[in-house]
């Protein structure tokens, strides 16, 4: 499977899911794909603006935990009154983000992220 | 329950916890309970310092979910390979931070938080 059947099997599979994407520590998004009826709620909550920004402060996070002794930083979950956000690092300087609606099935959404992230990482090497 | 009580529950119901700590966006720690086996994980993995710089980062990232359409962050969750930490926010100037190994109980921890923050935001106030 290519990006977008990964990122859409995420997408469909888990409950609530508003978008998935893959994209670079630089914000910049390589492929994104939107749960059917997502766009509108897509498009309120700003995500590509939210995604760029949260990229951005990723890479001073995970420098702070991997400078620090906590090893690599492997997932992050940010949770929101809007909306939570999962992430998954892929590569050093690639990561996987699944966003969901509040009351979304955050549990099967990390299982998710984990299980496709060595399928990403694959396609992005 | 005042905090030290709260903190010393969360930690001993949790499986894999190190430290619990409720302190300020400003990095300082007002209180702080340790698992009674983990005072040497916690100075291995340099707890206090990272948690000070991720309480920094923490106050960033709060900025952009509010920011932009996402309501006020109310949860964060770091994993990296020797340490997971959860953080619960308690307040606009306070926040609750747990610390687990490896393989510890995340969901018990997250629903740990959840249910101590309100007490806790109560203490603060």
């Amino acid at each position: 499977m290519g990006f977008t059947e990964q990122l859409r099997h995420i997408v469909e599979s888990v409950d609530g899911s508003i978008a998935c994407t893959v994209m670079g520590f630089d914000g910049i998004p390589i492929e994104t794909v939107q749960a059917p009826k997502a766009a509108r709620e897509a498009a309120a909550l700003e995500l590509e603006a939210a995604w760029a920004e949260y990229a951005n402060l990723l890479t001073q996070v995970k420098a702070t935990a991997e400078g620090l002794k906590g090893g690599k930083l492997l997932e992050v979950l940010l949770s929101a009154e809007r909306m939570t956000t999962l992430v998954r690092l892929l590569t050093p300087e690639h990561l996987v983000i699944l966003g969901l609606l509040p009351g979304g099935n955050t549990g099967k959404g990390r299982y998710a992220l984990r299980i496709a992230a060595a399928k990403l990482a694959a396609e992005l090497a």
